[in-house]
């Protein structure tokens, strides 16, 4: 345990005493502070990367697997691409002080509904170091100081990277207290953000499944839920052949690690018997594995049976469970039970199965004749995104930095009362 | 103990069930029924007169106070003014099925994010019935089924009002499970509310801080956090006598037991000094009690001391607290400390303290020379709202309907891939 002398209230009252100070900077010298950090971190790319040497030791001796490991490990060029992804967010539009909305009561009271910075973000992840930057750059644009707890694994990594960060603040207006880093590996520290109210204005986690469902079922402190993503494509009875398939792969196999990859296609009976042969010939090429029910097991060879786990949960590789449906109704019931709402797709070339779909299917984003890969904020032309909420408050779907604001109500008047 | 047979769960899961047929209902469906609704209100007036004598002569037995009978007691014309209620909220646009934004990507795929009801509200609170109609008709009309669990002391007459709106929805394409009541005065049974994640969507407590304080604390469903006002008003050294006074007595005395009402005035010692006798004749005049600082005391006559209870606490009377400080920063410093981030007032001539107080100080509603009390969706021009959020997340301030949906992105295409 590396846990000595940390005090997450103090670091929690130093980041909510400098997101005051930072509240009030200019579009302009918080532009200037993001590229300031963009340099620091180019200039000083050997000691991240002598400190994440650290962590990958660590991690080989833990026997952690490549995947992992790939995310783990930083080379020039990704500490550039840090740097460049903080000058990109210093292109973003300023959410702060972005008049909502503005209108006048009949006694000439002045009523203005301004975008505001949350105040303090505490950000809770795991293993990609990337976060660490990712995140500072956007609570940074958006007013806001951060609290960062990562996950043990990369420590040393995310240490290295905070204190360059944090030197290169100290020549831009920003305070150096605007990012906090709580350097421990002891779960009690992170324990202590859940309930800091006080401090703390959001907390946001990013990782696996048990990670989010630990601060969500723990946590006074709201909440931006970020998702697990078990999500669905239905090929409909009136798909077409090469759209169904090209989705298909492209949801399954481009990633199959990320949020947003296909876990579960349902298939039509009707289509799947129409269609069985190029649907083989695909699954094979791609070397999809399948996992299926009575129906898919008869119909497509080399299918596993499916239960319970393989409809409720992520494979996260090349497996995919395949549930048969005599119709739209069926399939929608079928992701009701098992979806994560996160992003659902079908595919159909009936106007009025697709309708049914989308207005039934409750999840942040739904897809007609499109892959499920799109709910990314980059690939929407947010620029960036904190995550992606599978949440119904506050921000549903990918989360650019609008997420990260408030609103006050300011009014003016010269002297009214009701 | 009423608990007997009370199944919340069953009851949560109903209105999940009834809230996926009324997502799908057209305005004029929803608002032909919250009509109907109107119409057997009044129609049932006498019904529900009897039930709430009950509730009446229960509460004269346990020699509950005044101005709590009053919330608590009924009559032919205030049943009329719920009706009424409905029908006004039948009049709101509907925020449901609005497209707040739509763009095309580069590859043709069109991205919508349209607003959708956010699916079951669960409402906790206190006393008065008129939550129950008031509440009811705003969750309807934004497509959303509602779970009931409101106070003891009110529940036959709670009972007696669901009872009679839902024998109205039989004759609406609304389902009558769309409205749930939770016919008990165990604690257990609100208990359960609190983490029914998979079938209540968001929980809104209305009442008293310890209600609010308890639903936040143990609810693992997003609350929406409805607000305790301990609200200021800072009287600046450059403040206009007349408008400090008439602010500061419409503030206090207007309707004292509300949220938006001052609870403490925050004087600059310089302006205490010059205007002296006509704030003790104001005072006294409107028969407001004042608890303050030493210097308050020595200004004014009959002040008592004041402690943190007195800075920290909502009066909900004509008592005021008064604050004497040495400029704009000392009172935003005391707002810092015990303002509820409800609604703060700051009355001055000077433009940069004005700026200073409304970028500096973080609330839910800001005022420079206007009263608190505008903070009231009704006053805001909202036409109606389900409480005053003092939370940073989703919704801050008046919730009128847009605050009980969500969004979904649809995403309609010809196939794209990523």
């Amino acid at each position: 345990m590396l846990t000595t002398n940390i005090n997450v209230e103090k670091q929690a009252i130093e980041a909510k005493k400098a997101s005051k100070k930072l509240s009030i900077l200019s579009t302009e010298e918080k532009n200037e502070a993001l590229i300031t950090l963009a340099k620091t971190l180019e200039t000083n790319y050997e000691t991240i990367l002598k400190a994440n040497e650290e962590d990958l030791a660590k991690g080989r001796e833990k026997g952690y697997e490549d995947a992992f490991m790939d995310r783990l490990a930083l080379s020039k060029q990704r500490v550039f691409d840090f740097a460049q992804g903080l000058r990109d967010v210093a292109e973003l539009e300023d959410p702060t002080g972005q008049i909502h909305s503005q209108w006048e009561l009949e006694n000439g009271l002045d009523v203005k509904q301004v975008a505001v910075p949350l105040g303090v973000i505490g950000m809770i992840y795991e293993a990609r170091p990337n976060v660490t930057v990712d995140a500072t750059g956007l609570a940074l644009k958006s007013g806001n100081a951060i609290v960062l707890k990562g996950g043990s694994s990369a420590i040393t990594s995310n240490k290295a990277i905070v204190d360059v960060m944090k030197q290169g603040l100290e020549e831009t207006k920003i305070p150096t207290d605007a990012i906090q880093f709580i350097d421990s590996t002891d779960r009690k520290a992170t324990q202590e953000l859940f309930t800091m109210k006080e401090h703390v204005d959001v907390l946001i986690p990013r990782g696996g499944g048990s990670l989010i469902k630990a601060v969500v079922d723990n946590a006074t402190v709201p909440v931006l839920e970020t998702g697990v993503g078990n999500c669905h494509i239905y090929i409909d009875e009136h798909a077409e052949v090469e759209k169904a398939l090209n989705i298909l792969v492209n949801a399954k196999t481009d990633r199959p690690a990320v949020c947003n990859a296909a876990e579960t296609v349902i298939i039509h009976k009707a289509w799947l018997d129409a269609h069985k042969d190029e649907l083989i010939e695909t699954l094979q090429k791609h070397e999809i594995s399948t996992h299926g029910d009575d129906f898919a097991q008869e119909a497509i060879p080399g299918t596993k049976p499916a239960g319970e786990q393989d409809w409720s949960s992520e494979y996260l590789s090349k497996d995919i469970a395949v549930k048969t449906v005599a119709d739209v109704v069926e399939a929608i019931e079928h992701i009701e039970t098992y979806g994560t709402k996160h992003s659902e797709a079908i595919v159909t070339e009936s106007e009025k199965n697709a309708d049914t779909f989308m207005k039934l299917v409750d999840a942040a984003a739904l897809y007609h004749n499109a892959s499920t890969r799109f709910t990314d904020g980059g690939a929407l032309g947010f620029g960036a995104e904190i995550g992606i909420s599978t949440q119904k408050l506050h921000a549903r779907g990918p989360m650019g930095l609008p997420a990260l604001t408030t609103v006050k109500y300011m009014m003016s008047g010269n002297g009214q009362i009701r």
